[in-house]
């Protein structure tokens, strides 16, 4: 629970020598007190947690923040922060205030020092509730199965609306329509839907192309359902599909059952990337295969780890993975395979439950 | 066009005393290069630009990019801008780098520093590009037009939709799937429809709730076409509005229609929003207008200039800008109206066509 991570964050502090941290980034706010709005600020100390907004969430804020008090004020948040850490710092002579370099802009950063006297030191405090968020506890694995399930559903939809002559963005329409319809807060990045040619950009997001009569359709998206992300991929093959074809098709999909092989606590990072790029590599497609395998998901839908070479991160059980490589042929043809997976005692367990055999339309 | 304004910035920097300057902010880029993507950074000197993207990029930054030379990097884009500013201030003694300081993060500023040597010296430059986008050109005005025209059809078709019964997310679903289907890149925020006593939440984003059978519906909401950002506000009633309801809608339109007059060149801000806020003090409703009366809107929603108490910019002929005027009772019910206007030589023109006549369903 969100107050429970709270707690645990602040009898943390003292281990990071921070008397004080800020926290700025809104993912890591609703993380750790369940405020699900988008502007505000919550300072920390050891023992005690004020979040502060302005007027307009007042009711909200007091309706959902759990496990720290809420302040509304009429100043910019930070400032009324830099007031509550003067207040809180009375007694000493010398403090410490972690902030988010990764999610505090450079002008914010020119506004708090002056904002505090001169017994506050500021430092850089990076990763400190992203490390936290690594490992998924039960409440979110379970909201997280279910945007996955959601998405899973709208797929099967989506293969019904893809026909020669369609265009890529009324596909992309069609399907977050039904997204809202389900009950989605928002897709959770822009909805790629790449045909023919396309299909060799790996970000092709639905462009006013229309679906060809042949070739591959990457369908690449996610939903948003109770703040959590999904994210998945399929492609698809518009008419038959020749020998060539089908060989790409499944090289991609041969690396990717390779990738979540590799997938069990204690294994580096690096080397599931190294699994699914070996797959590759071996049918002769490796240059092909131009980004890296996966990334963490979560509350936002890219988060640590990367699956990645040269990543050092841990698997460890809790974690939830997309394992996702591709391959692209430069103006002829692309194909992307992608699941997300959570990292179990043993081994993983793949939360996506959609066909992985080459559907044809 | 966007490599007049990188030209016209490029021999702006001497003014500014500035050898270099960083940009990071995305819309910026836009601006002033075509780029349509979302990851880069553009580096600038007094005679020559370079944009700096990675590889997911070539082909559209070498389709899209003006007036600044195309380079794609396997690092991260910023350490590349500093290798260039190295190369490039080979001769000089000393060199003064801009940065954006709301739009760079504690983290890349960190990074940045130890990538330039001792001759650098970097200086915030906040806001250089964001008075440039303040007066719109005339390519600018024809492309917000076209998008406010898209908003206002889409907008007849959302009255149709308003029935007692029905959810606010499947309005708001139905909103969206019309406005991808008519081209729109993305909507330009979360859409606000916030029925009965929800009217009264001024950032009432659609919920679960079911339209009641007698009330307020504010309906606010924008859609970005070819990068520009559109924006408006009806409030509908849904039964037959009585004396109360329609003198308190009345006395919003009429507080709307007050701000509007008073929009003209030279006129400022601050006076625009005192004209609006007049009109609902002297309806005994000012302590309910509990916002500011407008933004500037082209590639961002909210951009400069702020139209609000304090506020010293004056108006020009060329800025976008909304007049949204809103009155909130709370727990009981809200309205708000919103236009937006561009400044002329004489006055203003109000873009948005759809009637303010109160709408009752």
């Amino acid at each position: 629970m969100a107050s429970d991570r709270l707690q645990c964050l602040q009898s943390s502090l003292e281990l990071h020598k921070l008397d004080f941290l800020l926290v700025t980034h809104i993912p890591n706010i609703r993380y750790l007190t369940g405020f699900t709005g988008t502007a505000g600020v919550l300072a920390i100390s050891g023992d005690r947690s004020v979040f502060i907004t302005d007027g307009r969430y007042r009711e909200q804020a007091r309706h959902e923040v759990l496990g720290a008090k809420v302040v509304i004020t009429r100043k910019p948040p930070l400032l009324a922060a830099a007031d509550w850490l003067q207040s809180r710092a009375r007694r000493q002579n010398k403090a410490t205030v972690g902030i988010e370099p990764l999610h505090m802009s450079v002008s914010d950063r020119d506004r708090l020092s002056p904002a505090l006297s001169g017994r506050f030191s500021i430092k850089n405090a990076a990763g400190l509730i992203e490390d936290m968020r690594l490992v998924k506890d039960k409440d979110e694995i379970a909201l997280i199965r279910k945007a996955v399930l959601v998405g899973a559903e709208l797929f099967n939809r989506l293969v019904g609306t893809i026909r020669p002559g369609v265009r890529e963005t009324a596909i992309a329409a069609e399907l977050e329509y039904a997204a809202r319809k389900a009950g989605c807060d928002a897709m959770s990045f822009p909805t790629i839907i790449a045909s023919g040619a396309r299909s060799a950009l790996p970000h092709g997001c639905a462009s006013d192309q229309l679906i060809p009569r042949r070739g591959f359709v990457v369908c690449d998206f996610g939903v948003i359902l109770t703040g959590y992300c999904s994210d998945m991929t399929r492609t698809l093959y518009v008419g038959r599909p020749d020998k060539l074809a089908r060989n790409f098709y499944q090289a991609v999909r041969d690396a990717q059952l390779a990738g979540i092989e590799a997938v069990r606590p204690g294994v580096r990072v690096a080397d599931v990337d190294r699994a699914a790029r070996r797959g590759l590599k071996s049918a002769g497609l490796g240059r092909y295969f131009t980004h890296s395998t996966g990334h963490g998901v979560g509350l936002e839908i890219h988060e640590a780890p990367r699956i990645a070479s040269g990543q050092t991160e841990i698997l460890r059980p809790g974690m939830v993975i997309t394992i996702e490589p591709g391959a692209y042929v430069p103006r002829k043809w692309g194909v992307r395979v992608e699941d997300m997976v959570v990292v179990t005692e043993r081994g993983c367990e793949v939360l996506t439950p959609t066909t992985k055999e080459l559907i044809s339309i």
